[in-house]
């Protein structure tokens, strides 16, 4: 029986521990006390846990992982700042505390995330300088763009601009989030994967997995927006109601929406029994997703 | 003789045609238009030509090199973009047409930004997944990402922004200018070196030239700016007069800082001297940053 909690918390830690150590040194300059303040303000770290847990699934030791699974934090973390920003979607808080530009201003937000999306590149440069680690680098980097650029994160956030007070498909609400968030959340798993030298038949059903969770994950997200409070959430509650966003219980009602992401659940555990390892931990992970509180 | 007007003419409609080419295909939304806005109001293409110039010096052919040479200027292109924006240095026009936000909004301006920075990732990745690129493609996205990061356009940039209304030293101010514009200009020069297989030796000397061209380029455009119109440089003329900018002519007067940018340029073309290859072409070019009008 694994115990998936403890599992997190260790390398929640982890993570946290190496993200502060991919800091630039040197002098305290402002944009670096930005980016440690970012970082400092926790989070669940979901995605370089995946990124972990796919690798040791393929019996991959988690000490050059780690910089993979950094580089997908440090691409979320910058998608986060630029997001709150107020002429985005203008958000006090994150995480529980005050969001960058509250704290830092909105020219210092902007370039914090900037740094932070620069660094996670800079991070697989340096995975890659690694003897024998260039061709996986250049994978990585290659999904990693993939999930950031136009066809993911940033398409997703442009689209999500253009839909506020608009009614959307089922369709149209799926491919947003897909792109903001699942995206992301895909290439977290698949960059794991290939740093573990996944095989092109393993690859396609982590593919499979992190679809799945994704959405789910997405469904979840906008289902504790509705029903959650500020305190428990770390970010103000409604807040996509507020802005009349298109989600997931605004189309399907909040009893619909929990039963996709239900099955959405059951179908990534179905992508994971098509592999040829352990995989308890991954199912364990996608279980958390769907069933967490906040 | 070499004609480096021709040389630059052609080379620039090269890497203009190269440069849509990478544009994301699909339907026309909102931020696919603005990079393509982006692309098309033009620019001297100098980082890329300098990229080819310094591959061709080696004997390496264009074809691949231009990928390298494009993600170059596309990480121009997003600085720009969020150089311009009303909370960084409020610029209404660039390459003498209206700035992305002016014409898109500053969410889009935001993400379009986003958007180039993680397409010149991208396209550095797909280089490297040709046969035989991964490592040249590791240590380019190393340095570009070193170029981008705090240490490199990020931390000139906030440097710069803090910097306003207070009188600086030159030391101070050759930091900021390294920062902004040398360091990426340094790594066009040693992206297209390491594309093109340079050995140690070479690459210092190359960092050498790059470095000193770097520099005299940043004096040219403060004294532009001092001494030029709008027409003539695309961009309001005495802008940094007005927000009280530290510039080497503010410092050391037109005449010095002219007389300091003609000595960069002869150590420069004394750093190439120390190279085994033909590089009439790249003392051309160093020749065209200094005694350029625009």
């Amino acid at each position: 029986m694994i115990d998936i909690n403890a599992y997190l918390e260790c390398k929640r830690d982890l993570v946290n521990h190496s993200l502060i150590q991919f800091l630039p040194a040197g002098g305290p300059t402002v944009v670096n006390s930005a980016m440690r303040y970012n970082l400092e303000a926790g989070g669940k770290r979901l995605r370089p846990v995946l990124t972990l847990a796919t690798a040791e699934a393929l019996g991959a030791g988690e000490e050059s992982i780690l910089n993979v699974a950094c580089a997908v934090e440090l691409i979320h973390t910058y998608s986060l700042i630029h997001d709150d920003l107020p002429v985005m979607d203008d958000s006090d808080l994150r995480r529980g505390i005050a969001t960058c530009h509250k704290v830092y201003g909105e020219a210092v937000a902007v370039l914090t995330g900037d740094a932070f999306l620069t660094l996670a590149f800079h991070v697989i440069a340096r995975y890659g300088l690694i003897d024998g680690n260039a061709e996986k680098a250049v994978r990585i980097a290659f999904e990693l763009a993939e999930a950031a650029g136009t066809k993911g994160m940033v398409g997703g956030q442009v689209l999500d601009l253009l839909a506020e007070g608009k009614n959307l498909s089922l369709e149209e609400i799926e491919n947003i989030a897909f792109l903001k968030t699942g995206a992301l959340l895909k290439a977290s798993v698949i960059c794991g994967a290939i740093a573990a030298g996944a095989t092109k038949n393993q690859l396609k059903s982590f593919e499979k997995y992190a679809r799945s969770i994704g959405t789910a994950f997405q469904i979840i997200d906008d289902l504790l927006d509705y029903e959650g409070n500020t305190a428990d959430i770390g970010k103000p509650a409604g807040a996509d109601q507020t802005r009349l966003k298109a989600t997931y219980p605004a189309l399907l009602g909040l009893d619909e929406a929990r039963i996709k992401a239900e099955k959405l659940y059951n179908e990534a555990v179905k992508s994971l029994d098509e592999l040829d390892c352990p995989t308890e931990l991954l199912a364990a992970l996608a279980g958390k997703l769907v069933y967490r509180e906040r």
